[in-house]
């Protein structure tokens, strides 16, 4: 069962270019190299348009700016003026298409309680809790094991997959895409160390979690829940597997956070900031709207570090260029003192 | 449901200024600005006493030397000789009161084996599985899609949250909290590999781990069981989310470590180390009582760090001084060299 | 129940010395300190074998070199060219035959779907699921809580651990043990910006996952799928907890990957690489056989690094001779413009 790309185009948009009358149906989506003769590719590069040609693919998205270029033997294309991200919807489209063909509804060993409210379409896998209060939007999809706890809400359209646990205080909202053994709404790590004893002793982690539409969450990504207030992330924020967010932060809205960075308590980060993998953010810290902070990089307790598609590197972080020319110093330096030897 | 300020403090200590007579009920805690009519809230610093006052909230705990400050007019107030500790026993007061409230219980799907053995008033969540010869303390609760191992003990008033999995080998000890995900007793990452054929085979991880009195443990942290001995952690230790301790690890008491550290085989931490987030410790290191070891840091194989209150930084980990030092003189250098063109 | 030094080394090899007409049973393995008396233990150093003979243990595994110097009066002792392997391959045999006590079979709570595959002694624990068309080989073991995707193909004698989730688009093959928690086949961080809103959109995360014989994954790690092709794990690869390996990952055979490490989209890691702990790989790397990468150094985009037991280390990571260079190098500057003052 596949679709034509005329189909498709009525949905993701473009141009079609070439005889759209015995063409293939389309079903998947692929590579260049790895693609069938119902799959649906895409180029980027003008100058893959031949390999893309010679493919088996049944259809290829490409840039407007080879439309001149394309032989009358070609197989169907579809312009468009950001072809990757029409590819991406495409992909999208025949997906959710096909998700529609899956098994739904309340497995028999979910156990939801009976003051849980369940909207229209939404779906909870084998083994599944959902606890007392608990809402669970239309269409939203729970897979197996998960655990959703007393009075958390999430909207409509959300993918939430195995293992995840969302703990009381969190609400999540609509389309939110949530990967397995994630951990949302989790205590923060705040203690109050008794002056006389020493013990640490454990500080109220009572706030509640706000997540926006579209975010997606990595497998096994952590987010603690506010101490006494909120831990918020915007709407379309991304985070990738194994991240950390700390009790109170509020990241905004269409930020990027690579694998296995973490971020402390009560940092603020704006939005559209792109954060690199394994990057450390101390508390109370600000990373101004557009920030990129690149892999590896450290930002220290307190520090705000503003300027639209600046980037800054290194422990503690700052600006790039200053990094290199400092390491390129330290090179030269080096070198020269094993000179004098 | 609340409580009067003096049934608080009957249970938290402090001395309570102003009239009782018709205060309300208190019933949460809060933050300053977040704080509603029945609820508790606390200031360190005596500048905020007057915001206090005019907050929403139905009482403040403070420091004992505002005493002299308090206006006539002003709302309850409980002094105390650190007021964020006592808020924060009394919060655990408040929300520990209102636990009872909870269903308790074996849960129809959980899986507990004949031979387990629970203690008066453990409950066991939905789709948990004990295995044989667990023992589970009085009062304990574990949540939802737990596992607890064959031979596995846990002690009295621990809480157990969802989607944790403790290995066989394991023995914890009271009040321990363990946050959802969590791995407890997993093999270690032990190899041999075999000279003829390059291949690494598996050295055995059949040890123990030990978990002693109120420890707490971040979402899906990962402690590993000893190779053939144990790994300890010491009682009062925090460990945050998403921290790794490898095989035979030592650990003292009331350390803690920040998100997303690891902690590589037969290190021992001494008592009252602090660690920052995202620090590497390589295996056999000794870490000294009241070492802090600065984000992000690296502590190589072997290695013996020590001095209560010492602060070290870096990859390598040198004493902070000497780092920053370091990281001043690079700056001057590459500026330097850069004016030189 | 235990077996002779005989019956073991018939299984692992290795040259008997001593009478062992009145040896007690062996049942178990220890250290040198931990032993008791049916516990076999095992030294690389001749100048342990005293301590050995004089332990508690039923018999020492030793290296050939010591066969000379064994007193008439010590307890038995197996010599070997490898002795830390034998001893590992000893605790298999001994562990593996005691498992074949275990509870089998398919627990009576499983979801396992009407259309899936169990080969002859697979075994599923309580709270599994396993997906439609899901194939499970033979003696694969699959503890509790453990979810298995549509599709995915799990080869003979595997060891999945308690809640475990694996992405549908994943084979795994023979002998491979996967650790409590982690995630198998999650979808990449891949994302198409749309330029005139900044939106993240989702590229399309349906590649595969492989992953071939005889790998280890550690607890919480995370492998994501590809992204229209393959991500493969190569055979004896292993993997520690939290470690994260990114889409379309090419890893190859008995390379080991620290904890807390990660390797971002596309990166080729060759045959026998030795990665240590919190490594940081970018995207588009290659690491060739052989190479050896220090604890915490970070690698970035597209760069390859070559040489077998070449070590590089420092960020971005350099011969680790250089990188040692630099680093007395700085340290003398710091001094000498302290002294300055």
């Amino acid at each position: 069962m596949g679709y034509s790309l005329q189909e498709i185009a009525n949905n993701v948009g473009g141009r079609i270019v070439g005889d759209t009358a015995n063409a293939p149906d389309i079903s998947g989506v692929a590579s260049l190299t790895s693609a069938g003769p119902h799959d649906l590719i895409f180029i980027e590069d003008e100058k893959l348009l031949s390999t893309a040609i010679g493919s088996k693919a049944a259809a290829i998205i490409a840039p407007e700016n080879i439309a001149g270029q394309v032989p009358t033997t070609s197989k169907l294309i579809l312009l468009s003026p950001q072809p990757k991200l029409t590819f991406a919807r495409a992909a999208n489209f025949i997906t959710e298409q096909r998700l529609q063909d899956q098994q739904l509804g309340v497995h028999p060993t979910a156990v939801v309680h009976q003051n849980a409210k369940l909207g229209l379409g939404a779906s909870i896998g084998p083994h599944s809790v959902v606890h007392n209060r608990a809402e669970i939007g239309a269409r939203t999809r729970i897979a197996s094991g998960v655990t959703i706890g007393v009075g958390v809400v999430i909207g409509k359209e959300c993918v939430i997959n195995a293992n995840v646990t969302i703990y009381s205080g969190s609400t999540i909202h609509d389309r939110v895409i949530v990967h397995a053994g994630a951990v949302l709404g989790s205590d923060g790590f705040g203690y109050v160390r008794d002056k006389t004893t020493g013990a640490y002793e454990k500080f109220p982690q009572i706030g509640r979690l706000e997540i926006h539409d579209d975010v997606e969450i990595g497998a096994n990504a952590t987010i603690d829940r506010g101490a006494l207030d909120a831990t918020v992330i915007g709407r379309g924020t991304k985070l990738d597997n194994l991240v950390h967010i700390g009790h109170n932060v509020q990241i905004g809205e269409n930020v990027v956070v690579a694998a296995q960075s973490g971020i402390s308590g009560s940092s603020v980060i704006e939005d559209a900031a792109i954060i690199g993998g394994q990057v450390g953010i101390g508390d109370h810290v600000t990373i101004g709207a557009g920030v990129i902070l690149g892999a590896k990089c450290g930002v220290p307790t307190g520090k705000i570090v503003r300027g639209k598609g600046e980037v800054y590197w290194g422990v503690p972080a700052r600006p790039i260029k200053q990094h290199l020319k400092e390491l390129a110093a330290l090179s030269r330096l080096a070198k020269s003192k094993a000179e004098e030897k």
